[in-house]
């Protein structure tokens, strides 16, 4: 199975704080490998991310700093594709794009911007693919957790997380978790 | 086909502005009928959801300000079931809770809260159904888009906005969209 990383674009410290922790954490439980911060650095969100791995276990990078065409170039040098979530692109669900993107085999570096991206990243000199999760105005929260449920079928829900120190027993009623297990 | 609304619990008209917006437009643009804003009101955020729904049409209702029990119970009372969805629940990919849901037939409130919501909501005197989109900590915004985009079937991805100013045209690349069309 290929592997997923996820870039973030246009992530400003202050505002975007929580919205790209949700981006990051909701990459991290819907199987993707990791999140690359371009352009910026944010301590205070690397620790929030650093804290959830150690805590509740498996693999997950976490970059950031890196200017975004550096990363794009890097990931296609090593003949990765990658796919630009926007709510202009080819609907996902009335078209085949996920499943000429799985035809690929490649790993994936799927961008998620805002509203504003660089018209570049429509251009072939950026993405492969230009996916839309719909194509009504929504959130790159929402369009990442959908994108990758599809892609990987559901079975990133399934997944056991290794090395955690804190785990949740699924329920009907309440809270059940595990500590240091 | 059942009708979905959304209760959004614990808004901080300050600090979660943007996150319910992104709740809000997930709501919308994955097939909810509307939201409604428990306890609390936030006229700014009552203003964005209507500018997007003037401006990309369809039929979405925004509720705010009355007491979450008041809503949970009015909701009962007409015959609606309740789901809550929580990282501590029924993993919706390991077991059959969505075909439980569906097996009801009723329209369904959907409760998203945060880390920090009453014991309550997991009991009978609310929800019918605790469900977890994965059990790992990430977005409520993600655990909604994930539910609906399930639920649906993606056919809410397919679907035509009366009544819109703007649209969208998908394109492989760059963006197209038609105005006052």
């Amino acid at each position: 199975m290929p592997k997923i990383a996820v870039l973030r674009w246009g992530h400003r410290p202050q505002r975007d704080a929580r919205l790209t922790t949700h981006v990051a954490l909701t990459a991290r439980a819907l199987g993707a490998s990791g999140l690359i911060l371009v352009d910026v650095e944010d301590q205070k969100l690397k620790e929030t991310v650093k804290k959830v791995v150690d805590s509740w276990g498996g693999s997950f990078f976490f970059e950031m700093g890196t200017p975004w065409r550096k990363v794009v170039k890097e990931w296609k040098a090593r003949g990765g594709i990658v796919v630009h979530l926007t709510a202009y692109g080819e609907n996902i669900e009335t078209n085949d794009v996920l499943q000429r993107i799985r035809a690929c085999g490649e790993d994936i570096l799927v961008i998620v911007g805002s509203q504003r991206v660089p018209r570049e990243f429509f251009s072939e000199s950026v993405s492969d693919f230009n996916v839309a999760i719909g194509n009504q105005p929504h959130s790159e929260c929402a369009s990442l957790a959908v994108f990758l449920d599809r892609f990987f079928e559901g079975k990133e829900l399934t997944k056991n997380y290794e090395k955690a120190q804190i785990r949740i027993i699924p329920q009907k009623r309440g809270k059940k978790i595990v500590e240091n297990y």
